[in-house]
């Protein structure tokens, strides 16, 4: 027998516990919506280094230092770190890591990568493998846009389908005692790709992925959207948050009156300059480590669903010709219901 | 309690059988000393593709395709796939699960990867979220020299410390039962960083990565290195070894009998041209899925240490003069010891 709930699905039988969660942003996260949310916001988004790489590295190394001190440990006490970021060879997560005595997993998702590493840290933890993990990731506007895009002093042109990369690292130690909220399902995706080769439409590429993924939690659990309080996509931005609730609703699933994307709340487009939204990984990480976390300590969240959404290319896949293959990984995390 | 044995490692109880392994090199490693191990050896290391990229997705493909086979399984029966490679952004990995039909989660360790794969679907298939799953990696030596030195056709001079990354992709499928080899011990590493600066000697950054996880787990096992009929590093080559071996006996355990380097078998560096040797995440995946796995079949080895050895750097973090961090993932595998 197997903790595997239909296809996709594990059951947690241990319901490992996030015990404390740390979030920290650049300035203009710290303008937008979800400000009072996040436990720091850097006034300067090079965080006094001299490279964007090497503020985002620390950023994370804060995040997760921060997190085990909220969590009243020591980082001694931490069995093991999964992380991952955005950065090639994810030299943000390597690098934080390097300064710490923890042991290390890397994983890459793209952006799907904070429920990557929480999915994956609920499964080492109910397998009885640890006594606390933290998961953790981050991303940064402008070590993402140089990667990926055009430096900025180059001052390219922004489509309206274009996202804005989140600066911003969270990290949540997971434990196995205590009251808090804890994991109940892990949903692992499949990648996805329906053709879409536009990197400044990645909601698009990646909205296939998250409705397989939401399907088949559904499915597996039978669960309907309206058990979760709230239904939060990782960073799909406005174009693919219609795509994906469209796309749902025509496999038999209406998740539009409790649905939000990380991306679509993280700033306010309209007076921020951020198109169709927040994207990275950093950006459904510290809307889950701040804004949804919090909501759950203060009760007004019982049930949560987090479906954090990757988009796969690289910028040699891409000049190669390949489209974006997508992933997203969900995590129902539930307090305050009395047991799942 | 947990199933943490002392400081950094994990014990099986339920010891998840490797029930089938499936390796595959390019024409090089296949006129290697271990050629005879191997599943597949292409004659082209384009794979028929039209890029070096697209040929290392396509060996992945193949080769986690043919483990299943192999197993006597179909797609539909895998849980999960757990796979990295060396390229940005994972995309050997990611456009390889494109075109499978099974649950994937990405992971980076550079050339740690097969046992930082192994070692996580270890704990995942020990805490009962599995029936099968499958961890695999590749590198291609054509792919990785543009990425990270230069393109092929600048013709740099290569120094004696430089190594050779292998092409290959190396698979396994994990289950539950059945008359298999079984992982029983699985320790984490930390990431090391001594200061090397020198990406054409990465042997000699890894080591102290590779000293760090085989001494904690020496101590937190209370094994010996004569426990071992093999203690296998990843890729350290001829000079990481020595350094290893060396460092290693300051601090107590004489691994000398028994140890070997993956990355210094799979080639004749004196007829190969391959200077210190082998390394790449292919080079302990192929070693470790075609010579070790075969030989504890075949009864030869009964219980063996393998340590994959990742070098954590990026171009961008070289350029901003940083130092190389290492990173080391063990996993004891046993066969007709009657029990660990």
């Amino acid at each position: 027998m197997t903790k595997k709930v239909g296809k996709q699905t594990l059951k947690m039988e241990n319901k490992p516990r996030i015990i404390s969660t740390f979030s920290i942003v650049g300035p203009k996260e710290g303008k937008g919506p979800l400000k009072d949310y996040f436990d720091v916001i850097k006034n300067d988004d090079l965080a006094g280094k001299d490279s964007y790489e090497k503020a985002e590295s620390n950023i994370l190394y804060t995040a997760v230092t921060e997190s085990i001190k909220k969590a009243n440990l020591k980082e001694d006490d931490i069995d093991f770190l999964f992380a991952g970021d955005l950065l090639n060879q994810l030299t943000s997560s390597s690098f934080a890591a390097r300064d710490m005595n923890i042991p290390f997993l890397g994983l890459y998702g793209a952006c799907s990568t904070m429920t990557e590493s929480l999915s994956i840290a609920s499964m080492v933890m109910d397998g009885d493998f640890a006594n606390y993990i933290i998961a953790a990731t981050s991303s940064h506007f402008s070590s993402a846009e140089r990667q990926f895009r055009f430096p900025l002093e180059f001052g390219s042109q922004r489509p309206p389908t274009a996202q804005w990369t989140v600066t911003g690292s969270g990290a949540m130690v997971l434990g196995r005692e205590g009251n808090f909220p804890y994991v109940t399902y892990v949903t692992i995706g499949k990648v996805k790709d329906y053709g879409i080769i536009d990197a400044n439409n990645m909601g698009a590429a990646m909205a296939p992925a998250a409705v397989s993924t939401l399907y088949n939690h559904f499915k597996d659990t039978g669960r309907s959207p309206k058990d979760y309080d709230v239904i939060a996509t990782g960073d799909l931005g406005k174009v693919g948050k219609e795509i994906t609730a469209k796309l749902l609703k025509d496999y038999g699933y209406d998740i539009s009156h409790n649905y939000i994307d990380c991306g679509e709340e993280i700033f306010d487009n309209e007076t921020q300059g951020t198109d169709s939204g927040g994207s990275g990984c950093g950006c459904s990480a510290v809307v889950l480590c701040g804004y949804l976390y919090k909501n759950m300590l203060s009760g007004k969240f019982k049930r949560i669903l987090v479906v954090s959404t990757g988009a796969l290319m690289s910028t040699t896949s891409s000049l190669q010709g390949e489209s974006i293959p997508g992933i997203a990984h969900a995590v129902a995390i539930e307090y305050g219901t009395g047991g799942s």
